[in-house]
């Protein structure tokens, strides 16, 4: 993570964090609270707001008006499309505050557009969210679910694309290789 | 509710009401325009914006992203999560412009992250609608609610916790205790 | 589409593009990026975001919160509700970037608040989406769609309100009357 100052800001975006990462851009009417770190290469879409204490890993892209909250992490390379809602609270009243829970999203993950992730959930490796989904148990790595609740629908390669296995082997159009090892695991094998 | 200045108004909300309670706060790229009611120390969230006419009451939390429309009244101690998404148009077509309808959140309701709620609803006391729903009718007091379209699943304490019911009777762990009185009600008793 | 300057733009929004028609008004914290196309009489919500190369009608209404990507085209007099989430990415993941998909809105279609649809979708003529769906198929003219997935549901006037056939004809309140040419095709008549 780097603390260089070499990194785009909209002069309408306000960022008040001292650790953003060479290379990232953030864009208008977004906001980086002091005490957030953001990692090299990524994409701040408009309106995003990053509260304190939330980390973001490196070539992460967020498109507009996503909030992450405090108890959110955000590993390099994942992906929140827009509009994609994360929550830190399981029970709200207004007048009744209880404790932050937290969410992880791991390495290479997407979520899709508009897709609400339940708070204490963690978001597997390359795993992929589809559009408009109600995530409200854990993603396991590589696993696409969709739907609201969101259910498994199949496996996805690191580069994205859905794998379509012949038994317990697959092979991606990008030339990755895979093999089921159990009805929640897929590897990748060369 | 209050019309003292004592609220804390982010530089870059813009705020033109004159009828903001005392200790409420508001932040950047937020928009309250003149003739909107806030009461006392609510807490409205970047990216909100009050439509005139609108009356929000006292202690209430509104995340962000969350856009009010005239017809909608939210009561003392509501909470709207995130990017939650409210309506006053039933059949809208650009061309053909209809009546503004209507939606009341009532006292010490909760409206989980990303939920829509259709026009013309009611959202009963202490009711929480789970995140992501799409709500269609209107919700009970204290009744749990979520799915699209949003189903009953349960019954909520006035602290926001889950009530679990052996026989007609369900304390909380908050020392509250209700009794179902039909299916449609529940109600504290001591 | 005109490009006269006698449009409104609030002072917070940014506005890039000289091709604004008359009558438009733009609200505060929305963007239109140089490039952008918008018609005459529309009018576009706070926070909107409107990307390079998208073109949009004449008599649009886009609420708020609602960005419209590159790869998307909006036609004369669409609705667009509250948070509607448009994509243009279908296999998103942020190392690994894939062509721009798009979306077409047909003339006089209505999307309702926070639905999202799925890149490489045409919403047809006078289609509704009913609120908080998730569209991932092709809408014809005039259906009405609503859930996630979102399905047939029925089908609408020109005006926007819903029409009641008896075997396959329905007189709409507005005057207009339909009919059913088959499963997938209503026709007005005279």
């Amino acid at each position: 993570m780097s603390t260089e100052k070499d990194f785009f800001r909209h002069e309408l975006a306000i960022v008040e964090s001292a650790r953003i990462g060479s290379g990232t851009r953030i864009w208008a009417f977004a906001h980086i609270m002091e005490g957030a770190t953001i990692g090299k290469r990524c994409n701040i879409g408009e309106g995003c707001f990053i509260e304190s204490g939330v980390t973001v890993g490196d070539d992460v892209v967020i498109k507009n008006n996503v909030a992450v909250w405090t108890g959110v992490t955000i590993e390099d390379g994942a992906f929140l499309g827009p509009s994609v809602v994360l929550t830190n609270e399981l029970e709200p009243r207004s007048m009744f505050p209880k404790e932050c829970a937290t969410i992880v999203v791991k390495k290479g993950a997407s979520i899709g557009a508009n897709s609400t992730i339940v708070a204490n959930r963690v978001i597997g490796e390359y795993a992929t969210i589809g559009a408009g989904s109600v995530v409200t148990k854990d993603v396991p790595p590589h696993r696409l679910v969709y739907g609201n609740p969101a259910t498994p629908r199949g496996w996805m390669c690191t580069c994205g694309r859905k794998l379509g296995f012949t038994a317990d082997a697959a092979a991606c159009q990008c030339g990755r290789k895979f093999r089921l090892t159990d009805s929640k695991t897929i590897k990748e094998v060369s």
